[in-house]
């Protein structure tokens, strides 16, 4: 067991997470995402780290090792670090929670909720890969890829940050929640 | 389509739907749940409505005409009533909303989420029919029963209402929204 506070967040796409785990890193938490862990794997394989490769590997370990392998992987690079709190962002399923549940004893399991139509609008105007295309495409994708699965995790999370407002408003709830904790 | 104003709750098992969409009466709104309509077809069928016959007829009315066949059923009670707004308490998946879409354009959804402790513990208070039994009990069922379909409605909802404090919190979030929405 692993006695450092671990942070997890789980949202849809577009909804907040990464800002939030920006402010528990301004806080001193190490920051990881499930994506580090899968450039890690490229890194050891000698591979690319193309969106393809990345793809591939990551389908891979979740086929052999089911939700929590990346989960697992994700705690062996934490414990490597030694930080004295971490935070993960982008938790997909209750399967990989549960991994790190049995690894870290003081969890805080957080899930940020915007519209759909609000994180359609943000995914928009950051623009990039991540473009959302239009709203028939960009709902049909929500739903099929991810609702299912990170909306399972969301019911169950310990705590919902609602992110309908500007960056300040989250930051207010974020550290609200934090020191609401800390008083406990 | 219908003009009136349908307000869609959706939430765990024990989040507070049923307390808002009193809320909601208390401003005028007719309240149907998915409970009524199947009492309804008992009533239809001479049917006594034991738990056990209303579980038959919800599974029955689920495989035969998928999960929007009961929500259909629920419009035309709503259209029958004839009211200038209604409430449908405990939305249990996102095919259901779509039906409901496909009848109505003033539609609110909104999804109430407590944590799976708080859940526990006020499912316990109340006791009686729906006592959760353990946290290994719950905790089970929650997630098997519960957590995939209502999870991923919750994800995608349109309003999300942390209840995790007093009834009067409560209360306060939903007038906060109806009054932001009346302005708009």
């Amino acid at each position: 067991m692993t006695r450092a506070r671990l942070i997890l967040i789980t949202g849809m796409s577009g909804s907040g997470k990464t800002t939030l785990a920006s402010y528990a890193e301004e806080r001193g938490y190490e920051v990881t995402t499930m994506g580090d862990v899968i450039r890690d794997i490229a890194k050891e394989r000698g591979l690319e780290p193309t969106p393809r490769n990345l793809g591939l590997i990551a389908e891979g370990i979740r086929r052999e090792g089911g939700d929590a392998a990346v989960a697992e992987r994700c705690i062996e690079r934490m414990r490597r670090g030694g930080a004295a709190g971490f935070v993960v962002d982008g938790i997909r399923s209750l399967e990989e929670v549960d991994a790190f549940r049995e690894a870290f004893t003081d969890i805080l399991f957080i899930a940020v909720h915007s519209s759909p139509r609000t994180r359609f609008l943000r995914l928009k105007e950051r623009g990039r890969s991540d473009d959302p295309g239009d709203w028939e495409a960009f709902s049909r994708r929500d739903r099929r890829e991810l609702g299912f699965v990170v909306g399972s995790a969301m019911a169950m999370a310990d705590f919902m940050i609602v992110n309908e407002g500007s960056l300040e408003d989250l930051r207010r709830a974020f550290e609200g929640l934090m020191e609401r904790l800390d008083k406990e």
